[in-house]
């Protein structure tokens, strides 16, 4: 781990991102000592930081570390947290705040090779996502909703549970986004309300609008993933996995999922 | 500061608390050395800790820590932090988690001591708070929601902010309780879908409840609010502190706080 740029392993406990989840993070996947998509993740990290009034620490000082961090562990998963650092007791942060940036290494996870190959299972989580249009799409540090979700299964042949808005909207996964095709067109959930918009999913979106792909992006049902011709998830770490049942129903054809693990440099 | 009963400033990067504000936390009065309301405060502990599946200190381990943080600070505020510690990576708790406990001190906040004898200033905060019934009065570490509201504000004449949420139901300060006096009924917010139940709150439907006083805890309205014959706010550090004003109604007389004030030791 790199603290502020040493390394060391712990943070002060007086850390507003401990005592009020207040700062932002990134989950990358590592390879060959660079992190992949990183532009796009720096991006996402400065929305992230102007949405919450934060800081957002220079590119080049990322980059320093990130080369650091690398040295030792070229292959793996590397989370960026950034809070709002040390502050004085109360919600109300400081004029000047000292941001804390944690750079934090982790193997890459190894998952059933079917899963790419043959799709993953889904759960529907019982918990509901509520609707803050004022933290919506940003990976901040408030995962409550996230970690009562995932204590919903455990049964470890289900790869990733998918999330409701309380009006009963799709929303993405539990740590992932999500895509359907339908009739040709890719849809995917609007976020403006809940969820988290992730680097792959911009990705994707992007793809879609420069190729012409037709693409929606508004509110779903659940019924529409479920009549859906292909559904998968994406994430940085793990890339993408078509889906292969939720709900009882199957399905046993990717072909979207291939095109896009091709032309995107989607698989981990 | 007490880190799981070792003084210490510091905890992991790697704590859940940190990582996903997975955790809970009390802020209570210190007095001669005694949490003022204890047993309030305990009883919360455990209700929160019993809805995010964290397992509750035993309480003579509690109280033994409070005993070694105040042997040398008799008098302040003590915040305890407890979240589900170190785990590994991912959204998902271990199924025996060990979880972190923070003990930490500050000294006492001075108010002008007119707040309390003339009331208080409310801003009425734009941010609305989301509806999850799944996390609704704990007072977890997800405060984002605070942190925003509490940013609307820094003329220092003004005491608190006053939330709504979505549906422009009253629910509460951004770090109090409020309750009306409505036509000889005590009314205070349903806390079902958002909000923090506090100590003070609680303490205040029991007195209610005690004593006969008419109650109702009920969705309420910016209207009842503004038409109330008087308005406080009240939490485990201030107290409690009459409303002079709010959005150009102003208030001028207190019995209510009074009476309470008197019959609770709410006073700070």
């Amino acid at each position: 781990m790199l603290i502020n740029g040493l390394p060391g392993e712990s943070i002060s406990a007086a850390d507003r991102g401990l005592m009020y989840g207040d700062g932002v993070f990134r989950t990358m996947r590592l390879l060959d000592r660079r992190i992949v998509h990183w532009s796009h993740h720096y991006q996402k990290l400065q929305q992230d930081c102007a949405a919450l009034l934060l800081p957002c620490p220079d590119v080049h000082l990322l980059e320093a570390e990130i080369e650091q961090l690398a040295w030792e562990q070229p292959d793996g998963v590397v989370r960026l947290t950034l809070t709002r650092g040390v502050g004085k007791r109360g919600y109300a942060p400081s004029d000047a705040p000292m941001p804390t940036r944690i750079f934090s290494f982790s193997p890459a996870p190894i998952y059933p090779p079917e899963w790419v190959e043959q799709g993953v299972r889904l759960h529907l989580c019982q918990l509901r996502l509520a609707a803050q249009p004022r933290l919506a799409g940003i990976k901040h540090l408030n995962r409550l909703e996230n970690v009562l979700a995932a204590v919903e299964w455990n049964d470890p042949a289900i790869a990733e549970g998918l999330l409701l808005d309380g009006a009963g909207h799709v929303i993405g996964g539990v740590r992932s986004n999500v895509f359907c095709w339908h009739n040709d067109v890719l849809l995917t959930p609007e976020l403006s309300r809940c969820g988290v918009a992730g680097v792959q999913r911009q990705r994707i979106i992007e793809w879609a609008l420069q190729s012409g792909q037709s693409l929606e992006v508004r509110d779903m049902t659940l019924d529409e993933v479920l009549t859906a011709d292909e559904v998968l998830v994406c994430n940085s770490v793990f890339g993408l996995w078509p889906v292969r049942e939720l709900v009882g129903k199957h399905w046993c054809e990717f072909p979207l999922a291939r095109r896009l693990a091709a032309q995107l440099e989607l698989a981990a």
